[in-house]
């Protein structure tokens, strides 16, 4: 089985590139479908999910000052209840024995045991404003200012790193905890398909 | 013409994987040979030109504080002509107009305008110390400890981010400054070489 995590700053075009990916190798591709079945598993709202594991660990998770420490609340709970469903319904594709593409949710991490190829997809500001600006949907992206759009860049780029620090020694993003890492700056994603892919195969064969 | 630099952690085999990426594309290859040209030209021992391009500008160069400053000497001279000379043989070779691969040096930066593919080979520390240890050639190397070789290796690309510094505005090592950056960690590099001369055939065709 051949398992290919991307992991990508927003706005890299990370997304676009694993998708792709799995397009031209015929790999199964998971990224949202994860949220619509741990949504349909826990039966809550899809977008709640979303936001709240994308949102990462809510504030006043229970650490504890020398002998003090508080019980979680019920934010807390939903947010650990969520990983935990997530983290089995990712395994539980990784069980199929099917070749797939994961994009985000530290799936590098969770399936370390099935030696995946862990790619880490990046970009200059400026390359990653112009791409935020030319696929946003919503209004408010929309009309942001071009630092704005790099503000929430940074703070989603920060959440991914928090999310992933829960489950590993740090890492996200830095070279070391990734096989291969791609420079998607002024190179449409189209462009750069094939070389991932035919990286990807030699991978696999050798 | 096509260009592919490697720039590289001391001990991660970017050598290597530069000399046969070379062999597999058929491109012709530029590591010590400049090193050579650059002793030839400026009528110089090879040993003492490596040394010195190596070891990066000799302290006390002439910064500026206030009004008071102070004139190069005689080794900052040598270390300065020996840069210009090696720059200036690294675009004879671009110029040429033959496709090639060139290991270190700074070529990504001295070639910008070539467009040179440029990629970035990087491992673990425990695995650039077996690297080092198996490749040995010295006494010297062959008895330092592991965490003696970990301090050689890290003095080493301290100078190579230095002397990049010098050239262009900090970045040795950045997944910015590159294209695309392979860790060899727990790979042989003769098995990476497929994939990378695949993703640089691709890259190149686009």
């Amino acid at each position: 089985m051949k398992i290919i995590t991307v992991s990508r700053e927003f706005g890299s075009g990370g997304r676009e590139l694993g998708k792709r990916l799995a397009d031209k190798l015929g790999f199964d591709y998971y990224d949202r479908e994860i949220i619509t079945a741990v949504a349909q598993r826990s039966s809550l709202d899809e977008s709640y999910v979303e936001k709240t594991l994308e949102s990462g660990l809510p504030k006043s998770f229970p650490f504890s000052f020398g002998r003090t420490f508080s019980f979680p609340d019920p934010a807390q709970q939903n947010y650990t209840k969520l990983l935990v469903a997530q983290q089995q319904f990712i395994t539980d594709i990784a069980e199929k024995g099917r070749d797939f593409v994961i994009v985000g949710r530290a799936a590098d991490v969770i399936l370390e045991k099935y030696k995946p190829l862990n790619l880490f997809v990046y970009a200059d500001m400026p390359s990653k404003v112009k791409r935020c600006r030319e696929r946003a949907t919503s209004n408010e992206e929309l009309t942001l200012t071009d630092r704005e759009l790099a503000r929430k860049i940074r703070q989603v780029d920060q959440s991914r790193a928090i999310n992933r620090q829960l489950l590993a020694d740090g890492g996200w993003g830095e070279k070391t905890s990734y096989h291969l890492c791609i420079n998607t700056t002024g190179k449409p994603i189209k462009k750069l398909v094939s070389s991932v892919a035919a990286y990807c195969e030699a991978w696999f064969e050798e």
